[in-house]
């Protein structure tokens, strides 16, 4: 077979056959097909897609190039989410352990922040001491003693996507539901789990902004969990608006801390016990995730996964020295808050990368003092921006240029669970 | 400026700006971009297409990657044809000579055989001794000396289309309008020509057989020509039939030099005069092709030029050692001989390449006994294979399983030049 007449083919938009599939995952990932005949092949995926039975074998090809972890010695039900990126997205770090402390292992394997949208990973690093990079052994212990583990995926899974994803993100081929579906989905079932719930984001604040898109890679990905035996659902929420009240690794990290205490917002809150009740009920546990908040039980396994993960839960996070105030420019109710804005001035305050090898400020990145509904006088304060170099202030700034509107009366809420999708 | 955002534009389907064409175009040429990201936006090309001002701005820009060739130091005025690739079209080799014949001077810069359509080079090389990699200074001396020559493009000339073109081989990215014709067009107006006749086959022997983008390509390159101020027109011309009697380097010189003696087949000198009279009216020279036929001086103008690229026309040509016959099924009147099929059977009896590296046979190759419109009894030969190896029969035998049609009675004959197109 010759690499070019796989390439020629989907140009033409035929299906691959699961030979050629074969042949080219396995192919790229020994090295033997060149990056150029990737890239052009990942275009002309942009280009024509695949239809569901080609992306289930491209997918399943992708896992075959490295193991998947057996969980099996586990005695306890096991369930993950994974979500598509936001502003604001602290869910995993109260959602894991919530789901462990009612009775399922989490085997969370999360990724880095990528452009304005933060990374669990990033997050989970502003405190002290914590290791996000775990053997599989190390994986499996803490799963075993805790029942919740937050750490990168190992170089064994999928490593067909890791060489894709990279070549993707310099080629102009991220943005293809079939390679993003296919991309997500092989780490997902190769990380073992049982049972997942996709947290599929809508909004100014996504990758994703259209809802119909959103719903195609939704589905695109639960058809695929469901092919590999992975039961599997997804949840699309609304990320119009940051979650909750922060936007920055240790801010996040601060906020995950209060929601376990029982003290976060009502939004977090929501899609947060929305989530949890999905991934609980695909796991078969009949329990109530606000029960878990309610008895301290959900932050002592926080605790417990934070010590076995080698980082103190007491320790002080770090704290920004530079801080600047964005005021109302009129009276009234806050209409908008935009999350991509937001999310952007975090990226720009130091909470995300511009490239790959950057390291990123656990201390920088956004406070929403005020959020749509609430009210607000000519200038107060409605965003605190935090950052540890105050040239860092004027571009974030600009970013928020059009992000906050303030009206006359407060809109109509939205609902932050906009649609359940199972098989 | 980062390529990526290049990439992004075109795969959106946007015009790429004139800057963004700069930086792409500059920064493969000097290594800066990659291969892959290259690859990428091809594939983005053939799916996107181009505007005609962005893909007159690309092929500048190749164009301007090298140097153009100055021929003003002649006093005669210059001009060149250029044909898309078809199956025993050796219509260069005769052309050259009789335009020379006629006064002009003709700067052709000429290629390799690809896939099942023979290239110029392959063909003047079956003559022993002949030179066709010149210098710039050789081909200007025999151009003044001679009128007349016919070599290979300098590394000088449109450096970024070589590089470009190696890549759209190996990455499915060969069958694009846009692509193909600033290729061409790059490389022709490098040359330096005044004017230049494009001859565009269609047919089943053509790359492009559908006469609707035969016809799209030859005015996009009569644009990119006039553009560049080269005066420009096209023939499209038939390619269901191959052209004269012979496929193969050395056999499709012997019909050359025949057609130069007045002995050619009808259909060969019927496009060759068209094409020598398109390229005589735009060079502005009232002369009438058949006459230096008749009085031999093109013929001696091929015998000159011959001897001036170190070859010798005296020389006989290498012969094939081997021959098989195919036959005719049954009697009557040969309603089809199919191009391709006659063009693969060459190409896998030595005459053209599998791999770029390959070298070809001088002496392999088909003699058409018969073709459309004449009659065969069952059992005679129509077609007659040469090959140096009696292995490489069978599999060209099998290229020809469908390509001969046998009836009761000659169908009407096709015209060999279905359409001229000036700007």
């Amino acid at each position: 077979m010759e690499v070019v007449d796989v390439i020629r083919a989907k140009r033409d938009g035929q299906r691959l056959t699961d030979g050629q599939i074969e042949y080219f995952i396995r192919s790229y990932t020994d090295g033997s097909v060149a990056d150029y005949q990737a890239a052009a092949l990942l275009m002309a995926i942009v280009w024509r897609g695949m239809v569901p039975d080609e992306l289930a074998k491209w997918t399943a090809e992708m896992l075959a190039s490295g193991v998947r972890m057996d969980l099996s010695s586990l005695s306890v039900p096991t369930v993950d989410k994974h979500s598509t990126g936001g502003v604001g997205d602290k869910v995993s770090l109260p959602l894991a352990p919530i789901v462990a402390a009612c009775g399922a292992a989490d085997p969370m394997l999360s990724g880095r922040g990528l452009g304005h949208t933060g990374g669990t990973l990033d997050k989970l690093e502003a405190i002290p001491g914590l290791r996000v990079e775990l053997t599989p052994d190390e994986m499996l212990r803490i799963l075993h003693d805790v029942g919740a583990v937050i750490c990168a995926a190992g170089p064994g899974l999928a490593p067909a996507d890791g060489r894709l994803y990279a070549l993707r993100d310099v080629t102009g081929t991220v943005e293809s539901i079939p390679l993003i579906a296919s991309s997500i989905m092989s780490k997902k079932i190769a990380e073992g789990t049982d049972a997942l719930v996709l947290d599929v984001k809508v909004g100014s604040g996504a990758f994703l902004p259209d809802i119909a898109l959103a719903r195609e890679l939704a589905e695109t990905m639960v058809q695929l969990g469901e092919a590999h035996g992975v039961r599997t659902s997804a949840l699309l929420t609304n990320m119009d608006t940051p979650l909750g009240r922060t936007a920055g690794n240790g801010l996040e990290v601060t906020e995950s801390v209060q929601a376990l205490s029982g003290r976060g917002p009502d939004d977090l809150m929501e899609v947060t016990f929305a989530l949890a009740s999905e991934m609980l009920d695909l796991a078969g546990i009949d329990a109530d995730p606000r029960s878990v908040i309610a008895d301290g039980t959900a932050l002592a396994k926080w605790n417990e996964m934070i010590r076995a993960q080698q980082g103190d839960p007491e320790a002080p996070l770090p704290e920004a020295s530079e801080r600047r105030m964005v005021v109302a420019e009129t009276s009234g109710v806050v209409t908008k808050l935009d999350a991509r804005g937001v999310g952007v001035a975090a990226w720009r305050l130091g909470a995300g990368r511009a490239r790959k090898e950057d390291p990123v400020s656990p201390s920088a990145g956004v406070v929403c003092l005020k959020k749509p509904g609430e009210e607000v006088n000519e200038g107060e304060p409605v965003l605190e921006l935090h950052a540890d170099d105050p040239s860092r202030f004027d571009p974030a700034v600009a970013a928020l240029e059009s992000a906050i509107e303030i009206g006359r009366e407060a809109t109509e809420p939205q609902p932050m669970v906009l649609e359940r999708i199972r098989a």
